[in-house]
Order: structure tokens, then sequence, then C-alpha cells
């Protein structure tokens, strides 16, 4: 059986999930967190030479990570990423912007935030003030858009929505008011919304579930 | 004619160039440059609310942003993105890990080293010294693929290569040491070895630069 690599608190795994649970999509779970190091240890490390999670391991044994790979790889062929180029290159283009401009302010601050003791993070003030403006930047990016769009590409329902959920939703616990941007929330009511969805924090019923190393 | 925002020195931009003289794509570029602070204006925001280089702007008016998204566009359909969904996502598994893993370390110490003042550089000292372990990681990855595969992905050249060479064959002006990784020298004369290869510093003949805001 399909094996995913990851744990609930992972953001980049909740993408996965809840793509494999919208498309139908049977797997198990191998209990997997950056909180306890697994990831980066010489035993994961065997199976994905990049240390991080979610990693994906097929029947066959071949290996595929990145969470924007992983959704591609799925939604191909199916409503969730339109088969027309110019729509696919801007389902895209909202993934990498969640990767580069997006994640790594939102959901560092988020994770520092949640799992930092208070001394430790007392010693990066200066960087969360600068992951707080530039994760603004994007949100506001997003609302912009969303203003005049229900959805981020391709007028429907996509991987791109799925991939700027994951820490779109949870982004107050890294500080961010989302209040302030009203189109944003309206957006995370569709996306909850949308046939199968599955929260993030709690593993849905049918997936088997094991520690690290499973 | 296709209207490409962006200047030498970013490696982003330089994908797009590549793959653009690669496929024999004519286009003119605005010489638009982080180091005048001119993407994030309100000026180019107008154009693309990102705020980001590389913007490529059609004809018609449709504006794609992320270099990521807008190697696939031009891409499909090609040799440089073969249509086997599982190439497909093995080349975006590599251009995420790049803009994720690799690019924030490698391409920012490369942009501290080459054009903050001393004085500011010194208080960067630690995230200096942060980039460059992540960084030296992610090259790592490479090399350890590259050790048995002549390309990234797909078995053969394709836009991921392209995404990794950029800020890869310029990371010694960020401090990193190429000559740990022999798979990775092979590798980039591999590249550079690919017909119609361009350089990133020299601006190629036929294409017409006009300063922005163009």
């Amino acid at each position: 059986m399909l094996t995913l690599y990851g744990d609930l608190d992972s953001g980049n795994v909740y993408k996965v999930r809840l793509l494999l649970a919208q498309l139908g999509i049977r797997y198990r779970r191998v209990d997997t967190t950056q909180n306890r190091g697994e990831p980066g240890s010489a035993a994961f490390r065997k199976i994905n030479p990049i240390g991080k999670i979610p990693t994906l391991v097929f029947d066959d044994g071949r290996v595929l990570s990145e969470s924007g790979a992983i959704l591609f790889y799925f939604a191909a062929g199916t409503p969730f990423l339109p088969a027309d180029r110019w729509d696919q290159a801007n389902v895209l283009r909202w993934m990498f912007f969640e990767q580069y401009s997006h994640e790594p302010y939102i959901a560092v601050n988020r994770h520092w935030l949640l799992h930092l003791p208070e001394a430790e993070r007392a010693g990066l003030a200066g960087r969360i003030a600068d992951n707080y403006a530039r994760g603004e930047q994007a949100l506001a990016v997003m609302a912009q858009h969303l203003a005049g769009n229900d959805w981020l590409a391709a007028g429907r329902y996509t991987i791109a929505d799925i991939a700027l959920y994951a820490y779109t939703h949870t982004a107050a616990e890294g500080g961010f008011d989302l209040r302030r941007h009203a189109a944003i929330g309206a957006w995370l009511a569709r996306v909850r919304a949308q046939p199968s969805h599955i929260p993030q924090m709690r593993q849905e019923e049918g997936v088997p579930v094991v520690q690290w190393p499973g």
C-alpha cells in the first residue's frame, strides 16, 4: 500500500492528505515528525536523501517528495489540475509562490510560536518580525487576487487552493490576523465546503497509522 | 513582443532567459533590478502584485510570474519537459527543491556577499553561517543524485537542470566550494555543453533591452 511519511502538524503533509482524501486514494501513514528530528535522521535519508516530509513511497519502491510535486502527480488527469497549459502554469505559479513567498514566513513563524521554548524564541525576535512583514505581504497578494476570484487559478478549486490553504488556515497560530483580509476568510470557507474535505489536526478514519520508523 | 522584466544578476531571471534562448523564442527585456528595489515599487506591483522578477507579459496582456511556472509553461510540449506524468513530477520535485531548499540559502548568501556593505554583512554572520550549512546540504543531495545520473530528472536535460543550474553555477560567489562535489562540476559542464546555451552575466545578441520602467 502507498506509504506517506509525515505527521499531522505539517501543513506540507496535510496538502497531500487532503488531496488523497478528495481523490479517494488509499494509503498508510508512518508518523514521522520534524519535532523529533526524524526526517533528518540517517535512517530516513536512506528513504529520501532530502530528509524532509512529506515523502511518499509507492508499492514498487519509487519515492516522491516535495508536496508540490506529489500534488501535481496525483492531480494530473483529474479536475484538481485542469489540462490546459495556461491553467497549469497558473496553478504552479501559486504553488511556487506558496513555497517561496508564503510558507517560509507564515509556516516558520507558526512553528516557532507553537514549538520553540520562550527563551529560544526571544533570540529570534528580529527574524519573527521580518517574517511577519513578509507573510503579511503574501497574504495581501492572496487577498487582492481573491477579492475578484473565487479560486486562485483556472477558475476552479485546484491543487493551488489546497497548497495555499494548508498554511493559510493556521496562520493565526503564527501571529497573523486573517480578519484583516476578508477575501481570504471567504475563500477558506469555500475550500472547507469542498466535498470530502478533511481537517488538518485529526487523522481521518480509514488511514492506518504506525509510528516511525514504521 | 513578449516582455521579460528582470536583470542579468538574478538567477531566477536567467532560468527564463536560458530556456527562451534554447527554444528560440523572441522577447524583449525591461531591465528591472532588485538592487534598486524596482520590483517592489508601486509601479511594478501594478504589473505583478507579487512584486518580483522574473515577470513575463504576453502580447495580449496576460502576466505570468514565478520562474518555475514560466519554465513549465514554455517547456510543455517540448523535449525540455517530457510528457510522462512520473517524469513531470520528478522535474517539478527538483524545481520545488530548488526554490525551497537551495535558492534561499545559496542565492541569498551570494546576494549578501556580492551586494551588501561589509558593515551590514557583519550583522548577518549567524544567518550566513546557517545558510552555508543548509546550502551545503542541498549541494550534497544534488551531488549524491548526480553521482549516479547524468541529469536531475527523466534521464535527460530538462527544465529541472535549467532551474538548478542557475544558482549552482554561481555558488562560489556565495562562498560555496563546488570542488567538494565533483559530480556537480561534471553536471555543470554537461549543462554548459547543451545547444544554444547562454552565459548568465552577458546579454545575448538579438534581445532588445530597455531600462525600467520600459
